[in-house]
């Protein structure tokens, strides 16, 4: 049992936990405090060191979080590291402390089981978000490289908000959608995930709240939480976000941000309406909230237009506007871009400059190419008429082997369909039994941590025979699961 | 004046500070508390409340940090910020709260001006770090876009640590420097300075000290610094860094590791010898001290192969390596990559992944072609000529022009000539001068912020007649600044 005849300094500068902080560091880095040692309960810490208990409390927090100590009150704390275990071990690291341990790991744990698994050979991936390899422009990327090919004259660091002969090209585009911006406006990244980080890295004090549709992609990221942001999700109907979500939920006392996917939604592929646009919108404003608007699925429309942007209502510059090439394209370019007010476009480049020196130029040149020739368009026309079909015949298989034990959306455009079983089985068990069968699904409790009835089809990545085979699999093992669980 | 009717609860689990700071912001939220306003001493808060002065401090410590107020001490800190304005506004974001306002600020601004003033129209860039357009392989590009144009059959989502072709194309590269490593043990990032971002997002606890060689590149970012970790330079000498800095500078309390650039240093141009490379592995084992060590410039010899890359003879996986092909083909790629032990390149992959989801596709696919084809050794063998050339004919000019006003070094490798003026001016006006002029200089003291009497010259990037152009010019700016201040 460890004895502690020291007492901190409280006429110091040094806050009192702080100064127990050092000293039990210390005492651990000399040895005298041994690795698998319990440290005496909070109370008694607080007597023999004189101070109160919420002070004994914090610097046991921190202590925790550097990964020194481990367990919570009761005199169950223990020493798990000394300085060397814990740089050299990459089992307890710094971005860890940030995230909800309880909450996150799991999923994490699905997330990378998917993350691997889809490198695996001949796995059936059912819900995988991006353009199969059939919907690959292949042809069309020769002919652009052939064409390109002698026209890069050099390839050094860029500007800081990226090639302004892209960013030219985009203001131009973003037109079509009623989005008037100087290329001054845009900041091209890696990327909409990498916009996500760098909003989180530089706009956002850590304890912000970020409101968003429940469920959501954001979930299934951990650059907020990583980061130190709370999450609370927003109820939604057909028409999107409920508008009185915004003002129950919005933070009193810290600052809030809304994030939404107003078309078609991942993972819901719910549109929001044009009406519910603009209620969002000014709810947001009388409520002071930002908005990220991240709209990287809106060329992949298959019967109507979706009503415009947020943005393009957007007069006071409250929105931030997220594009994408990934899913209308391919992700393997690893660009998007942000447009919003001048001065946030400067401070998001600034950091993006000190995270990665700007995005890859051979990608940007290469993307500019595909725009302003027109290629872009005449793929984006095929590749509506391809989905509409893989979406068509994945409604028609759903039909066929799913009507009496799931529910599913129609989805206007995007890649998702949101299917709900009828009966609580597993999800756990569901994926695990899936895997056997060489079939990937993507569990519905990664974008809404309570939910465990939904999975998320994606028809944009297999081939309709895939589809077929797949989703028939995944049908008897649903079925067997529920006559094991008895669940129905 | 603001009256305080309000005190802490002490018997709360939470810590007196935070429930000070949360009742402060509550109350300047709610209106009560006006922008503008200043708050009473710290003393008088510490009566009001019935805390200790350190909690006060770490109270208003937080806020300061956090935005909502500034000043410090004596009745003198004043609100300045409420929730909104603070989200609305750029001025006040969390990142700069990391970073140590003092030091930093005045870097930055001219780092900032560098990089907006290289895109200027018929400005010399004396100081730039990269191969000019003219050493771009422009020829070589365009063969290799050709042959390669139909092989591109889809661009989707890569592995978390990138394109398996070009890790083993790497991990068999490698093997020319004596690295064995297997393709698992590579993780492909978008430059070495994402790298450097990746460790100190997933490896390094806040507060870590981190070791370097000063003057160092290291300085001329903020990455670490804005993460939370502090920076000690070691000197140097002619072999590289001396050993004895390592054990003076580690921290005792605090996780240690060394940054350093044995190989064409940036911005000395010192190459560590043989013998101080074993020291400096020894000493950093028996400290068990990690090492990034950054071999970003190793292609670059010029008159002999530098000696073989710490890493080559590091046992026990201490050794962090960085390479990247920026400074040998192209920066535009925006490609990088770290070897090191397994497990701590599965985790930085898995940061990665979090980030932008992995590099340009497009950039890996293009560089593995780059490699394998055998084009990119074919390259370095005529940029090393060409190098060459331009550091002779660089020397040449400065010793026409500077022999009594400068003392430098005669790099080995790499881009960088490190010039130290023998009087002493202001470096700021220097470089204030030069712009009008239109040169622009990389001052010394971004890579270390006492020094104010170096710039580093790149011969990488002009032409050898604007070198002489603008290193003529220049030698006139000093040495009416001499004239001037009267400094010798
Ligand atoms: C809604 C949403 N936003 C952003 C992304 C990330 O896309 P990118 O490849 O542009 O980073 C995805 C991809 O899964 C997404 O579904
Ligand atoms: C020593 C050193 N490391 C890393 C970098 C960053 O290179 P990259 O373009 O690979 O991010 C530089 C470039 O300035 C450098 O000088």
């Amino acid at each position: 049992m460890i004895d502690i005849n020291w007492k901190p300094d409280k006429n110091s500068s040094v806050t009192l936990y702080k100064q127990i902080v050092n000293y039990i560091i210390r005492e651990i880095s000399t040895g005298n405090f041994v690795i698998g040692t319990k440290l005496p309960s909070q109370r008694k810490l607080s007597e023999m060191l004189g101070v109160n208990r919420s002070t004994v409390v914090e610097a046991l927090d921190e202590l925790k979080s550097r990964g020194f100590v481990e367990g919570k009150g009761g005199g169950g704390t223990r020493i798990i590291n000394n300085t060397w275990s814990l740089l050299s071990s990459t089992s307890k690291l710094n971005w860890e402390n940030y995230i909800d341990g309880s909450i996150h790991k799991p999923n994490l744990r699905t997330i990378q089981m998917v993350n691997k698994l889809e490198y695996e050979k001949d796995i059936i991936r059912l819900g995988t978000g991006e353009p199969g390899p059939e919907l690959f422009p292949q042809d069309m990327m020769s002919k652009i490289l052939n064409k390109y090919s002698n026209k890069i004259k050099s390839l050094g660091y860029l500007e800081a908000k990226g090639l302004l002969e892209l960013r030219k090209i985009l203001s131009q585009y973003l037109k079509n959608y009623g989005i008037n911006v100087s290329p001054a406006s845009i900041l091209i990244v890696s990327g909409a995930l990498q916009a996500l980080q760098l909003i989180s890295l530089s706009l956002l004090p850590p304890g912000s709240r970020i409101l968003m549709e429940n469920p959501s992609y954001l979930k299934s990221i951990h650059i907020f939480q990583s980061l130190g942001m709370n999450l609370a999700g927003l109820k939604m109907d057909n028409e999107g976000i409920i508008p009185d979500e915004i003002s129950k939920n919005s933070g009193k006392k810290v600052n809030t941000l809304l994030y939404t996917i107003p078309t078609f939604h991942n993972p819901t592929g719910i549109v929001m309406t044009e009406n519910r646009r603009m209620e969002i919108l000014n709810t947001c404003e009388s409520y002071r909230i930002p908005i990220i608007e991240d709209d990287v699925y809106r060329e992949l429309w298959m019967d109507e237009l979706p009503p415009m942007p947020l943005k393009t209502k957007d007069k006071n510059g409250n929105v931030l506007y997220l594009g994408s090439i990934s899913k209308s394209l391919a992700p393997g370019f690893r660009i998007g871009w942000v447009v919003g007010p001048e001065h946030v476009i400067d401070r998001l480049s600034d950091i993006k400059m000190q995270t990665d020196y700007g995005s890859s130029s051979i990608s940007q040149l290469i993307l500019a190419e595909w725009i302003s020739s027109g290629f872009y368009t005449e793929h984006l026309e095929k590749l509506r008429i391809q989905l509409k079909h893989r979406r068509d015949k994945t409604l028609e298989i759903l039909s066929e082997n799913f009507k009496d034990i799931a529910l599913w959306n129609i989805p206007k455009g995007g890649f998702y369909i949101w299917l709900k079983l009828k009966c609580n089985i597993s999800m756990n068990k569901l994926f695990l039994e899936a895997i056997k069968e060489k079939i990937l699904i993507n569990p519905g409790n990664i974008y809404d941590f309570s939910n465990n009835q939904h999975l998320r089809i994606s028809y944009s990545y297999v081939s309709n025979s895939d589809m077929e085979v797949g989703l028939k699999k995944l049908s008897y093992i649903i079925r067997d699961l529920i006559k094991q669980e008895d669940s129905c």
